[in-house]
Order: C-alpha cells, then sequence, then structure tokens
C-alpha cells in the first residue's frame, strides 16, 4: 500500500468522526484557519513567488495570473472562510419527517457523504475553499492541485489543516496529494472514495469519467447559449449578450453561441456586431446572419462551430424562427450546462425553462452568474452537468446526503401485515430529529 | 443500430415531453391504465398462468410464488396506480428560492432525470410500479423484469402503455426490454440512459455496477443489524428482533446479525433463543453466547458468518462490550443498508444515529419497515445504498433533479466585479417559480 493509498484510509475512517463532530468545533477551527492565513501572509506569498519564478515563461500569461497570489487575494481567502463559518451547519438538518403511525415516526436527516476527492488546476486559492466546505459539512477530503501550484498549495494546506487541528479537528481528515501518479491510484479507491470531482479540460473531465468507479461530478463542457426572442429587449439583449461573451471568456459559463430570433435579427445584428468588434470578439456566422452585418469582419461558422468551446474570444451566431427552433438546437448542440433567453414574453419564458435540458437555465441574466459564490452558496466545489445528486454550481450541498432516522416504541411489521393489518397513517409532521 | 437501441433513444428524445407534460395529463392516464388493468383481469391472469405453468418445478416454490399473479394482486395493482395518480406532482416543485440582488431570483426548481433504465426480477407486480412512478415523475422508462415473467409483463406493459397514450402520454417514453442481449447493450448507452436502477442478487447488481459508465443506485447486500444495548426494554427487544429477522427472511432489509450487550445477555439470550428456535431459526452464536444458551441447538458461528448475508432463516449472534463496539462493528462488517438499536437510553441512540453509516438507522422499530410503501413514497424503485443522490428506499425522489432558474432584468456580472462592485443580497425568500 502506497502512502497516499494509506493516507486516504485513515481520512476514511476519519469521516466517521468528521460527521459527529460538534458546531462550535468545526466553526472555531474554520476562524483559526482564517487567523492562520492572516498571520502567515509572508511565508504563503514566498512560497508562491517561487512557484511562479518556475512557471514564468512557460505557462500562457492567463494561467500565471491565475497561479499568482497577492496580499488581496489572502484577505479573500481569510474573508470567504468566515464567511464559511458563519454558513449554517447543515449536518443532522431534518429534511422531512413522516408519521408511520402513532409512536412511529420517519425522519430524513442530512448528513455528510464521508469521503470527497477534488482534483483541479493550478489556483491555490481553491485550497482554502476545499478544505472549508468539506470540514464545515463534515466530509474528509483527499485533493491534489496543479503542478504548478506545488508549492502554495503545499505551505496554505499545512497551515490550514494545522489550524483546524489545534480546534479538535482530525487532522487524518485532510490529505493533499502532489504527484500525477496519485490521481491513477485514487481512481481504483472507489471502497475509500464515495465522490469525486474533477475541476479542469474538456479531456481531463473525461479522462476521470472514464476510468473510474467512484461516482464523478463535474462538467466536461461548458457550450453556453444566449437566445435572443423575438420580443426580447433590445437594450437586454446587447447588455447580456456582451457580459455572458467577454466578461472572463476563459469561463465554463462564458457563453460561446448567440441564437437571434428572425424577426429581430435586422434591429439586433448590426449593433450587436458593433459591440463584438469593439471588444475584440471574433465572430462566425450562419448564412442568415450576413445580410444584417454587411460591413463587419464575420466569418463563416462551419459545422464544427456549433459544437466548439472556444473559452476566448469568439462567438457563433445563428439566425432561428422561433423559440422552438432555438431549444431544439439548445438541447442538441449544447453542453446542458448554462443557457438564457432574452424575452419579455413570460410564456415563451416558462417554455424555454421547461424544456432547456440544462442545470442553469436563464431568463434576461448573464450566463456568467452560474457559479457558487454568486449564487449565495459561500463558495463552489464545482460545477455539475450530471443529471444526478447534484447539479449546476455545487456548495456543501452538493457534499451532502441523508439518512433515514426511523423512532418507534418496539412496532414489527407483521402487525401491519395480513388481513388485520393495522393500517399507516403516512401524515407529514413537522417535527425534527436532534442529534 | 438495434431495436432495443433505436427504441431507447426515442424514448431519451421522448423525455423532453414527459418533462413538460401537465398534471392533468399525467394524472387522467394513471386512473386509465388502473381502469385498463380493472377491464383486463382475465387476459393479465391467463398470460401468468402461462409463464407459471412454464417455471414449474424448475424454480424455487418462493420465486413462483412471486411469479403467481391473483385477483387480489392485481386489485393492489389498481390500487398502487390510483395511490401514484393521488400524490402531488414534483415536477416543477420551486425547491428553494435565494434573492442575489433587487429584480434578480434564483429559484431551484425540481424537474425529471430524463431517462431511466430498471432492471429487475421475477416479479410482474413491478411493471405498473415503475412505469406509474416514472410517468408520474416525468421520466422516460426502459426496463426489463424476469425472464420466466415474460408474458405477463408483455401483456402489462402493453396494456397500461395504451392506456396511457389514450389520455396524452406519448407511447416511445415506455420501452420493455426481453432479453438478456439488452441488458449487455444498454449498459453502453450512457448517452442516453442517465440512471440505472438493478434490483437483484448481490452478484447481479454488482456486475451492473462493474460493467457501466450510467450511474447507478441501488444495493448488492442488505446485512442488516439489530443491537440490544445495555439499556434496552427486553420485550421491545424480543419483537424487534424476532420480526426483523422472521417476517420475510428473503428480504434485503431482514436482519442477519444480532448484537448483544454483555450487560444484557443472560436475560436477553435464553428468551431469545426460545423464540427463535420456536421459529425455526437457525443460531449461530460466538462464544461469550452460549453459557446463556445452554441447551439449544446453536452452531459455533465461524469468521465468514460476520460478513454473510443468509436471506433465511439463519441468524448470527454476537456478545458486545458498548454500544461503541456495535457501532464499530455495524460499519465495518455490515453493507450500509439497515441498522437498529433497542434502547431506551436517548443519548446511546442518539450517538448510534450519529456514527452508525447506514441509509437507514432505526431505533426500537423491526429493520423490515425499511421499504418505500411503508415509509409513504407510495412504491418503491429500489432502496440505494450508495452515497450521492438518494439513500434509502427511492420512491419519486429517486427519480428527480433540479435546474436553477434565474430570472433577471438584463444584470451584468461586470456590474458586480472589480472596485465599484454592485454587492449580492444573497437572502433567502419566500417565493416560488411558476412553470
Amino acid at each position: 500500500m502506497t502512502d497516499t493509498v494509506s493516507e486516504i484510509r485513515d481520512a476514511k475512517t476519519a469521516a466517521l468522526e468528521m460527521a459527529a463532530l460538534d458546531t462550535g468545533v468545526k466553526n472555531s477551527a474554520l476562524n483559526a484557519m482564517a487567523e492562520a492565513l492572516e498571520a502567515n501572509r509572508s511565508v504563503i506569498l514566498e512560497a508562491n513567488a517561487e512557484d511562479v519564478r518556475d512557471s514564468e515563461g512557460k505557462v500562457p500569461a492567463e494561467i500565471l495570473s491565475r497561479l499568482r497570489l497577492s496580499d488581496s487575494k489572502i484577505s479573500d481567502m481569510v474573508f470567504s472562510l468566515k464567511d464559511v463559518a458563519a454558513l449554517p451547519d447543515p449536518v443532522g438538518e431534518t429534511m422531512s419527517a413522516t408519521e408511520l403511525d402513532e409512536n412511529l415516526v420517519l425522519y430524513q436527516v442530512r448528513c455528510p457523504i464521508g469521503m470527497i476527492g477534488v482534483i483541479f488546476e493550478s489556483r491555490p486559492d481553491v485550497v482554502p475553499q476545499i478544505m472549508s466546505l468539506c470540514l464545515k459539512s463534515g466530509n474528509s477530503i483527499a485533493f491534489k492541485g496543479g503542478s504548478e501550484a506545488r508549492r502554495s498549495n503545499r505551505v496554505l494546506f499545512d497551515i490550514l489543516r494545522d489550524a483546524a487541528v489545534s480546534a479538535g479537528v482530525p487532522g487524518k481528515a485532510f490529505v493533499l496529494m502532489e504527484t500525477r501518479e496519485d490521481i491513477a491510484e485514487i481512481l481504483k479507491l472507489d471502497s475509500y472514495i464515495d465522490l469525486l470531482i474533477p475541476r479542469g479540460s474538456y479531456s481531463f473531465v473525461r479522462y476521470i469519467q472514464e476510468n473510474t468507479r467512484i461516482p464523478v461530478l463535474g462538467h466536461s463542457a461548458g457550450i453556453c447559449h444566449v437566445y435572443v426572442d423575438a420580443d426580447a429587449d433590445m437594450d437586454t439583449a446587447f447588455k447580456v449578450s456582451l457580459d455572458s461573451k467577454i466578461q472572463y471568456p476563459a469561463a465554463c459559463n462564458a457563453a460561446e453561441k448567440l441564437l437571434v430570433n428572425s424577426k429581430v435579427a435586422r434591429y439586433f445584428l448590426p449593433r450587436m456586431a458593433d459591440l463584438f468588434a469593439a471588444n475584440g470578439v471574433e465572430m462566425r456566422v450562419d448564412g442568415r446572419c450576413k445580410p444584417h452585418m454587411l460591413g463587419f469582419d464575420v466569418k463563416d461558422a462551419s459545422d464544427d462551430d456549433w459544437y466548439a468551446e472556444y473559452d476566448s474570444r469568439i462567438i457563433a451566431i445563428k439566425v432561428v424562427d422561433s423559440a422552438d427552433e432555438a431549444i431544439d438546437f439548445i438541447n442538441s448542440h449544447g453542453s446542458h450546462h448554462t443557457d438564457c433567453i432574452i424575452s419579455e414574453n413570460e410564456e415563451r419564458q416558462r417554455d424555454f425553462v421547461r424544456r432547456v435540458d440544462s442545470a442553469d437555465v436563464f431568463i434576461n441574466a448573464s450566463t456568467r452568474f452560474a457559479d457558487g459564490y454568486r449564487f449565495g452558496k459561500g463558495a463552489e466545489v464545482g460545477i455539475s452537468t450530471g443529471k444526478v445528486h447534484a447539479r449546476g454550481p455545487m456548495g456543501m450541498d452538493g457534499l451532502m446526503i441523508y439518512k433515514y432516522v426511523l423512532v418507534g416504541k418496539g412496532q414489527t411489521v407483521k402487525e401491519y401485515s395480513g388481513p388485520d393489518a393495522k393500517k399507516y397513517t403516512h401524515r407529514h409532521v413537522d417535527a425534527e430529529y436532534r442529534l
């Protein structure tokens, strides 16, 4: 058994302790973690500077800027840890209660999943996010960050874990993995790891999904659409389309396609083309767009463009004849991540919401809002485009499951069976199981 | 593409229509299905008689009795279909609502998963259960029953689907598979099937889990424990232990192990042995039990007995010195299905609930209550011992997921970013999104 495997086995055992931790202990730990970051700013920045130095010239500027920490990024981490401490404790919450019969009450009680695995890319900011969400939700965690951030991740991890331990949290609940081999190894650990959350490129996430029996939550692609309806407010359409594309083009929730109803194409497309051009967005368009975009530098969209995730300042634009056509196009070409309708027509909004099969379906708001922090979850551990467990941005909710607690007074099933069977009342009751 | 694959592809397409069906249409369909069964009793019983004739002498009596339909079993099906019609429609329910800012509200809206696959053994009663739960929850369904019940399943399926279609439900949403080859085939269809629920033997469920990328919910083993605590009420302990073992020994929720606190072993074991003996239960016991069971016909438990699922009138009995020892034993030897504590001590009850890592944790009630119907879910599609999505008996709740609906007035993320960023309010609101 390698060191990593035995650490993960120990973390799985510690998960039972984590599940039973008092809220007070968890919150003290989170506050201690915030203070420890505050007290160790220079150590963190030094380790990070070494990581940045090693990567300079070797990775794109964008990756470098995500890797680089600053005093203000550390302040954000401190703030976010205190934020998670202030969130209600989800463990032990009664989700529903049903009286099966007199003195026989069934409670559905929220509890942690157990042992979570997270694999992400080169952003050290994710370390306190993941550690705090797992701790507050009572889960053990094994994670691996990008190798460019190795020193930063290690120093953050050690500081945070030691602070948590000082408050009474079992240190074995946290595992930091550092090598590529560790990833191949944990994919086999379906008896220890209950849920795996990979965050990264399309091919990386697909690789994980295809090579493990552990349940995987996440998304491989982010092909998001904005549909401008016949009844769109034009100002809203311009603002939301532009923001969805350019506010942060590398994000999975940035728009890659713009579908425009033929009834408004002539009003919408010229001004939109102007805005895109002014913001350096390359436009790849279908034949029906072109008459409305004369004089603009546009390219012909190829078949591949309708399935492409650019993650950069490129957008594909298509004219459609109805909301139905837009909905069908989105369901068949998108990635079930985040899709938006711009329309003032409430019936059409509802139809879009009902029939677009995506995790996030937005009305008159930028696709860029699809994010755990913006959704009010404190932080996010990932975004899921799967159809089970959790969908869309996942905060602590994605790290929880429930157990059924049945409290009786010696009842047997025999009494409720056969010709003289007692009847179940099956009455919803407003009761809580106090753990 | 085989017929089955193309039927499943069509059912996946029909899932989008199913998700948008009106509650009225679904309920009319369920009532029409009930009436159709009522009107076709003789056809159903004739087909079933042929299935039974083919199996007589070839399968154990118990399987034969599960296969055999009767007028009263058909009445139960009719009743259960009407029951599901009367349940509230889960589709479109607002689970939570958060104001992100003025005029920017996020709704978490319940919706169907999409396309469900179910594989079960030789009980034709399951056909209307599964079809009704999938229909009411707005899902498409492909399922395969036991080959012994082939004719019964087919006639039930045709009657039920035709009745649903007459009420306006798309007939393509229902697929009945009939061959073993179909199973191997659907395991590859991860692009069409969103969730797979296998119900059957340990090896069958393990085979499914290990041979598909489709998320699988279910349980391979049902190794349930009853722990008799030092502070147990003895009458409760006798009643619940006996019922948990003998009320239906072949069920996954029947108790296989009995753990007895050493402080009460001398009072509990002799009378319990008497009850087990009188009910034909074979006892396999550890060395510490034997002094209290003198004169009874007991066997020595082997190491294997502590991990065994008997599904028959056999129970393994062990003396433990504390609730802690019982909890550790259950977590390390059980199958995370259903485990029960018999105790009047509330602190010890709570500790058991908190620390036993099982889907169902019961206090002073028979493990046999772990069942979708008894839990008030109308019926059940399966019982899950997994840690994600759904746990324990699953009714329609296990067939649902949610989408996030964000309703804005043209807001952009740019406004909420940078030095002059607008602040999110992140206020929980009591609002509903009306689909």
